[in-house]
């Protein structure tokens, strides 16, 4: 068992910061398009890009994919063992496999024997619509049929000598998800979580965030995939803001802000949409705190290292790390608040 | 200890459907806009909406506001008892205080007998910017001291022979937000859940989901309040998609669609988001795949009442309970799920 595995420039697992996954929508067999999408991908926080690949001809593509950027990619492949072999040789950082419709052992074998030349790890990635037969007559389709499934397949590269292994075990339930990985998390192996299709828009990037929060806040889980319906980068964003949340990324500047209310009696929205837009680039950690009035801060911006907030009469209190420096009318607050981000 | 309270016409806590709560951010004084902003909540999605009330100007105005919707109200109190004492008079279903600010027992006192007169509960609300000096001195700002916060507050109340008593304890660091609560699950009490000043717009909703989301996944909570900054329908939405994500809202269409990769040839993103718009009003259960290769369906959909998968040359499937029952081009997909949509 190996707590930790090495996708090209990138170890993740056990102490290592919990790394950003996409997948490319493109036709693999386009290598300008998919060059393009990899590249922004990478730019927007993605650590490391899946592509499908379904043909020799793909493979060729990705013989120069793999040159083209310096994020590490990871070859997905379903049905054709013979694909994962070439990947494997292709360049590729990562294989990733579906031990559901890959075939038999000895087609495992030869995958395995291509990783292990290549020096390069497998992802047992389970899905719930593929299970094996005896798996899910013996335990249906929820939590336990996922996790045996991956102990099985997870057993069979320990048989052939191989542990560089990732473990994914995806439904599209958030609830039998959970379920699975704390199941797994006892199996010692690098975890990659996600929930599978999760769906459109918001009510897909609210599965997700349940899903792969709710393990993260235990602290398990070594890197995740946000699954979206569409453009890909809108996975990398959901998920840098999933680490935010979490504090498991913490070179940015984060607005705490509240909700207003009726107490609120200036436009805190229109200032923290400003902020947002401000406060975008930053790379070191800064918080800011952004109240509608005095019942909520400073005292709970304790730990902001400036904010404001808003009292009677059009003024506005700034504090600093919980005590109040300044009075200002409320329209001074963002030119004071950009003046203070400046300086820092 | 009472293990469900009634808020108006609803009934929150064990055996009990998980409420959506929201807070107008109107000026409470202003009857007109408040009335038309909790009108839009209620047809939100909003079981029980919450008001700021800081004066006896507003008071006489509350007085109206509780009569113009059938959505069950309650008053948000800080510093002043007599506010919460007259909120309890003025036909609210529930008081809210910061046991932070609201002053000695004997305020306290006053309020819970108020309440008691009135049948009304009390939630007792703890927020991590607000704690009792001796409190924060012995366990600091973590859930710690949150959940320490709470047991006093509450003891307070039964000391006084009330019972009918909400818990929440919110902080805006989603993991003491889980901590706390999983520490509150003991007492028994109905508990709201929320993390506090959680933000503005995508960085919010996720910081919400999975404070929100880690603690109901596990089934604790039982009302629960996502805050952003801004429009208050937006938290409403968000709250709902929450329910929805963990299975707690069951009458609506549920879309499960793959995030598409390589293997997808037609555009699926285009067909969900049309399916997603036509499906929005449908209030009974109904379960949509919509899948870009083979690869996830129909095996992935096999407990979706339809759905479809794209294949080679421009085709695709149609599947039920996961037995495919047609081949179509893929331009008709759309035609032929409403179809199915609208025969359902």
């Amino acid at each position: 068992m190996n707590s930790t595995v090495k996708i090209g420039n990138i170890i993740i697992g056990r102490g290592y910061p919990v790394a950003v996954q996409s997948m490319t929508n493109t036709d693999t067999a386009d290598y300008e398009s998919t060059k393009t999408q990899l590249l922004a991908l990478q730019s927007a926080g993605c650590d490391i890009a899946r592509l499908a690949v379904t043909s020799m001809k793909e493979v060729e593509v990705c013989k120069k994919l793999v040159l083209s950027t310096t994020m590490p990619l990871v070859a997905d492949i379903q049905f054709d063992y013979r694909l994962a072999v070439a990947c494997a040789d292709a360049g590729f950082a990562k294989i990733r496999f579906n031990p559901g419709n890959i075939g038999d052992e000895s087609k495992v074998k030869k995958v395995v024997d291509a990783c292990k030349a290549n020096g390069i790890p497998i992802r047992v990635g389970v899905n719930s619509g593929s299970l094996d037969k005896d798996i899910s007559a013996k335990y249906g389709f929820g939590a336990d049929a996922l996790a045996e499934s991956v102990k099985k397949h997870v057993g069979l590269l320990e048989k052939f000598g191989f542990y560089d292994i990732v473990v994914s075990a995806k439904s599209s339930d958030v609830g039998t998800t959970v379920d699975t990985y704390r199941k797994l998390k006892s199996l010692g192996y690098v975890l990659h979580l996600g929930v599978t299709e999760s769906g459109y828009s918001q009510a897909g990037i609210i599965k997700s965030a349940i899903g792969i929060g709710s393990l993260l806040v235990d602290g398990i889980g070594d890197t995740i995939r946000v699954s979206l319906t569409g453009d890909p980068l809108n996975e990398v964003y959901a998920a840098k803001n999933i680490l935010k949340a979490l504090g498991l990324e913490k070179n940015y500047c984060e607005i705490v802000s509240c909700p207003t209310c009726s107490r609120c009696k200036y436009d805190l929205e229109k200032i923290v949409a400003e902020l947002t837009d401000y406060t975008e680039n930053i790379k070191k950690p800064l918080k800011i705190a952004a109240m509608g009035c005095v019942v909520n801060g400073p005292g709970e911006a304790r730990d902001a290292d400036f904010g404001f907030a808003g009292g009677d009469n059009g003024t506005a209190v700034i504090f600093e790390k919980g005590k109040v420096v300044k009075r200002v009318d409320a329209d001074e607050i963002l030119p004071e608040i950009k003046r203070r981000i400046d300086e820092y």
